[in-house]
């Protein structure tokens, strides 16, 4: 488990619009495309994504349709929408921007102060 | 403003300990510190740093003492501990793991999956 990552509070909506952004997918697929994507450093819990996924609805930037699973099950999909598209790239310009930030301050050494 | 990142829970206390780390401080200093090897990208609220510090010490990764500031005030300065430095290269490297995984994440592309 040492390899794997501590998710950040804020960083989960951004993962799903990611994950969905890739074409449509049901509840868990989003999971497992999460895991993929991250190389199988971020392990999402289903008690923290489905929560995720009813607020990304509620805010228009998703759309969930019912339909038919690979297995043969109905599932709803989720879908992204124009603003879900526009608040991904939002975010991910937010998160790349603070990743930049904290890498620097990390990189700090003593003699440089 | 468009240029700072947005600071995710979690993330203040690494770049508390950071700071201290090189070198003793005094809040103020801290502050000071964070935005100057963060490229002036993070800018730390004071109502989020004294909480940070007091839970800091608290938890024996910070000692605070009184000592006098350039400008001849007294003032609390803040020194890592041991625990605190274990500490620090702990929430680095987990830093690290959860940027390393979240940019390869919103690097994917339709066609690679």
């Amino acid at each position: 488990m040492t390899n794997q990552a501590q998710l950040l509070p804020g960083t989960l909506d951004l993962l799903v619009l990611k994950a969905v952004s890739l074409g449509p997918l049901h509840g868990y697929g989003v999971l497992l495309r999460i895991e993929q994507i991250s190389g199988r450093a971020l392990l999402i819990e289903q008690g923290a994504l489905y929560p995720a996924l009813f607020r990304l609805v509620r805010q228009g930037l998703l759309t969930a349709s019912w339909g038919t699973s690979q297995n043969n099950r109905r599932a709803k999909f989720y879908e992204l929408t124009s603003a879900g598209r526009k608040r991904l790239d939002e975010e991910a310009a937010g998160w790349n921007r603070l990743a930049a930030a904290v890498a620097s301050a990390l990189a700090a050494l003593p003699e440089e102060i």
